[in-house]
C-alpha cells in the first residue's frame, strides 16, 4: 500500500458565485489543520465524527468567513482518511481565500481526482466504482445516470468478482493436481473446464456485447434524419427539439448545412442530425449538403428516414432507400394530415423497416416515435436491475483480454495440450479482469485515470 | 411574523460538472421529505440535529445518488427552520434530478435570495447581515471581503442599534415629561439634547463618509493612466497587470482605444484604464483618442500621470497639468533607468502632488505606487477592527434620511420650537435607521432586497 502522509485539499464544487461553496481536506492533519483556523465554540478535533459545527474560518486575526465545517473520522470517509469539509459562502473570492487558508496552514493541493485515487488506495472502493464517480458526474441522461448509478453501487464490481473466483479455484485446482497427483486426479478434468470456460466465455461476450449500448446511453443514440427535399426533416427537428431549430420554408434545398442537436426521448438521447434533401441537384452548396448527409447516414446508429405522404415516392425515395437498406431504420410517413398517396404497404415492398404515419406538422406519432427508438436499441425497455452496461472503454478492453486468453484456454484443451498451459492463460485471464477492479493494476495507469477526474473529487 | 408553512427547495451550488453539489431544504416538513427519499442505515428525523448521514437518495426505487446528508433542527440553523442539505455528486444532471425528487416529494422551488429571507424573517440575523451575506459571495477583493465579513459579524447592526436606542430613550423622556410634567421636568434638556443630537449627527456624518470608500473598497478605484504619447503609460498598465495587454511600441500615438483593467493592489481593488497619449494632433482615431482620454480622468477616483523622465517637460505635459491640477494625482517619474532630464522639483513648480520615480520597465518602484494608492485613499491602510464601511446605497440613503431628520431636530431646538416638535423628528429619524436593520422595513421592500440574491441561499 502507498503511503498517504500528506493532508490534501480542493476546492469541491463548481467555481462560480453561488450559495454554498466547499473546500474540502483529507489526510492526517485534517483535524489539526481545521483546529488551527476554526473558531467556534468547542474545539474540532475533539468532537465525533459526522458531526457539523457553526463557526468562522480565521487566518490569524482576520476573519475570512462565516462556516459550516462537518468533520469524518477516517476509515468512516469518502477517502478513509480523516476529512474535513467546510461549507463557505460560495462567492468565487471568498472560496478561494478559504482554500489559500487551508494550503497556508499545512494541507497541499490536490491532484484532479486525488481524494477518489485515496478512496481507491485506502480499499474503500475498487477501480470499477471509482470509475463510476466520475461518469455519474458527468451523466447527461436519466440512463446514463443510472447506470452509473448501478456500477457505483457494485454492479461491476460484484460480476467480475465472481469471475475471477471462479478463475482462481480452477488454477488452484489444476496445480494442486500437478503437485500432488497421487491425491488429485485430473481425470476428465479437462471436459468439465471446457464447459465453465464456455460459461465464462458466454458471460464476457455479453458484457462485451453490452459496451455498444453503454456507448449509446452514455453519449447518446447517433440519429440522422434522411428524405428527399422537403419531406419534412427540419419541421420534425423542430418539433423533437422543441423550438425552431431548423429554417422550414416550403422551397426545396433549404437546408444545407449539417444542423446537429442533443435530444432526451424518455430518458434515452439523441445526438440528431439533420440533413440536406437527397436529391439529384445541380446547385454546388446543395450537392456539398447531399453528400454530407449520405457520409452521416454512413456512420449513424439510427437513420429516421422521412417520406412525404403526400407525394407519391419518386426516384430521390428509392435512392435513399437503396443507400439505407443495411441500417437501423425508421420509417416516418410524413405529413399524415393532408391527403395520403404513400402506404405503409406502398414503402414495405422496397423496405422492409419499423414504420410509424406522422404529421411533424400537427405534432401526431411522436410518441410511437420514441417507443420505436427505445425498443429498436434496448429490447422494449432499459433494465437496471441486473443488467450492468459497460460504458468504459478501458474496462471493454480488459473484457477482450480476458476473453482472448480464456479461448486461449478453451482451444489448449480440445488440442490435448497438458494442463499447466491452461493454468497460464487462466491467469492471464485473471489478470486482465483484476485490471478492472483495479486489484492487478500498476501505479501508472492509476494516476492516469484520476487525472481524467475533475479538481476536488 | 409571516407565517412560513412551506418547505423549500433550491440547489445552493454552482451548476457546472464538479466534485460535490448541494440541495437545501428548509421548512417544517424538510425532514419528513428527508424520510421518504433517503436509504440508509437509520431514520433521518430520529437523529440528533448536526449530524452527517451517509445513503442514497431514492425516487421510488430508483436509485438517484450516493450522498451525505446534513441535518439541522429550527432554530439552530442557517434559516432557523428545520434544514436538510443533501451533498450529492456535483454534476449538473444528478443535482437537478435530486432536486426534481424533492420537489416531487412536497418541496416548493425556493425564490432567489429565500433561505437568508427567512432568516431575517425568522430572526436569525437582522437585513444588515443579510444583505452582508450577498456582499461576501459577489467580493472580488481582500477588502471588500473583509468589509463584507465584518458586516456579517454585525459592525452595521450594532452601531445603527445604539444610534436608535439613544433617539429612543430621548424621545420617550420626552414624551414621559409632556404626560407627567409635575414629576419629569424638561427644564435645560433641550440643551443636553443638542449636545446628543450634534454627537449623533457626526456619527452620522462619519459613516455617511465611508460610503465613498466602501464603493471603492467593493468596485474598485477608477484610475486613469494619462500622461504625452511615449512616456510609457501602457508599459506600466502591463507591469500593474502582469501581462501584455495594451500593444507597446516606441511610437508615439500607438494606443488609440480606452484599454480597461481590474487589477489588485495589495489587496485594494483598480479598474485601471489606459489612453491614448494627450498631445495635438492632426491624425483623426488619435484625436478622438485623445478627447476620450481627457473624458476619462475628469470621471476618475485616481489619476496616474506617467512623465517621461528622460525627456524634457513639453507644452503637452504642461497642458495636462493643468487638466489634473484638481483632481487626486500621483506623478510617476518614468523610465529611472534612463539618463533623466525631468527632477522631482521640475515637476513640483508645476504640480504638486505626491510623486514617485520608477522603471516600468525594470518594474521598479510599483510598491511605492501600491502604497502611496493606499495611503491617499484609506489614509496608511484599511483598518477593519473598528471602522465600518457603508457599501450599499441603500443604507446610504436611510443614514441621510436620519440624517435630515436630526438636523431638524437640532434647529426646533435652536429656534425654540415646542417639545413636541423635536419627538417627531427624533421617531423619523428612528424609523429611518431602522429601515438599514430592518425592523420597520415593509413587506415589498423586504421581497425586492432578497430579489437580488442568488438561487439556493
Amino acid at each position: 500500500m502507498i503511503k498517504l502522509t500528506e493532508t490534501i485539499t480542493a476546492i469541491s464544487t463548481a467555481m462560480s458565485d453561488s450559495g454554498i461553496g466547499i473546500v474540502r481536506m483529507s489526510g492526517p492533519e485534517a483535524f489539526e489543520i481545521a483546529d488551527r483556523i476554526y473558531k467556534g465554540k468547542k474545539q474540532l478535533s475533539s468532537q465525533e465524527s459526522h458531526t457539523v459545527h457553526y463557526g468562522w474560518i480565521k487566518d490569524g486575526e482576520d476573519t475570512i468567513d462565516e462556516v459550516l465545517v462537518i468533520l469524518m473520522r477516517g476509515p468512516h470517509s469518502y477517502t478513509g482518511e480523516d476529512t474535513v469539509e467546510i461549507n463557505c459562502h460560495g462567492g468565487v473570492f471568498v472560496v478561494r481565500k478559504i482554500l489559500e487558508t487551508v494550503l497556508k496552514n499545512g494541507a497541499r493541493a490536490a491532484e484532479p481526482g486525488e481524494f477518489t485515487k485515496r478512496a481507491f488506495l485506502n480499499g474503500r472502493m475498487d477501480l470499477s466504482r471509482a470509475e463510476a464517480v466520475i461518469d455519474v458526474i458527468h451523466s447527461k441522461n436519466e440512463f446514463a445516470l443510472k447506470n452509473s448509478v448501478s456500477q457505483l453501487r457494485g454492479s461491476i464490481q460484484r460480476k467480475i468478482q465472481a469471475m475471477r473466483d471462479e478463475i482462481l479455484y480452477h488454477t488452484a485446482y489444476i496445480e494442486s493436481a500437478l503437485d500432488d497427483p497421487e491425491h488429485i486426479s485430473l481425470d476428465g478434468y479437462a471436459e468439465s473446464l471446457v464447459e465453465k470456460t464456455e460459461k465464462l466465455l458466454k458471460e464476457l461476450k455479453k458484457l462485451i456485447n453490452t459496451a455498444d449500448n453503454g456507448r449509446k446511453i452514455q453519449e447518446g443514440i447517433r440519429t440522422v434524419i434522411v428524405g428527399k427535399p422537403n419531406a419534412g426533416k427540419s419541421s420534425l427537428l423542430n418539433v423533437l427539439v422543441g423550438e425552431d431549430r431548423a429554417i422550414v420554408t416550403d422551397i426545396e434545398g433549404t437546408t444545407r448545412d449539417i444542423l446537429e442537436e442533443h435530444i432526451q426521448l424518455n430518458g434515452v438521447s439523441l445526438n440528431i442530425v439533420d440533413t440536406a434533401g437527397i436529391r439529384q441537384t445541380e446547385d454546388v452548396v446543395e450537392k456539398i449538403g447531399v453528400d454530407r448527409a449520405r457520409n452521416q447516414a454512413e456512420e449513424a446508429d439510427l437513420i429516421i428516414f422521412v417520406v412525404d405522404a403526400s407525394r407519391n415516392l419518386d426516384e430521390n425515395d428509392f435512392e435513399i432507400m437503396r443507400m439505407i437498406e443495411d441500417k437501423n431504420v425508421i420509417v416516418l410517413l410524413n405529413k399524415s394530415d393532408l391527403k395520403t398517396m404513400v402506404t405503409p404497404k406502398m414503402v414495405k415492398e422496397h423496405l422492409d423497416k419499423p414504420m410509424i404515419e406522422i404529421s411533424a406538422k400537427e405534432e401526431e406519432g411522436i410518441y410511437e416515435l420514441e417507443q420505436t427508438v427505445k425498443e429498436m436499441f434496448f429490447q422494449g425497455g432499459l433494465t437496471f436491475n441486473d443488467e450492468v452496461y459497460i460504458t468504459n472503454v478501458r474496462q471493454k478492453e480488459a473484457l477482450l483480454q480476458a476473453f482472448t486468453s480464456l479461448s486461449q484456454v478453451k482451444e489448449s484443451i480440445e488440442s490435448g495440450m497438458p494442463e499447466d498451459f491452461y493454468t497460464i492463460d487462466l491467469m492471464d485471464a485473471y489478470e486482465a479482469l483484476g485490471n478492472i477492479t483495479g486489484e492487478t493494476i500498476g501505479e501508472d495507469l492509476v494516476n492516469e485515470i484520476f487525472s481524467k477526474f475533475c479538481m476536488g473529487k
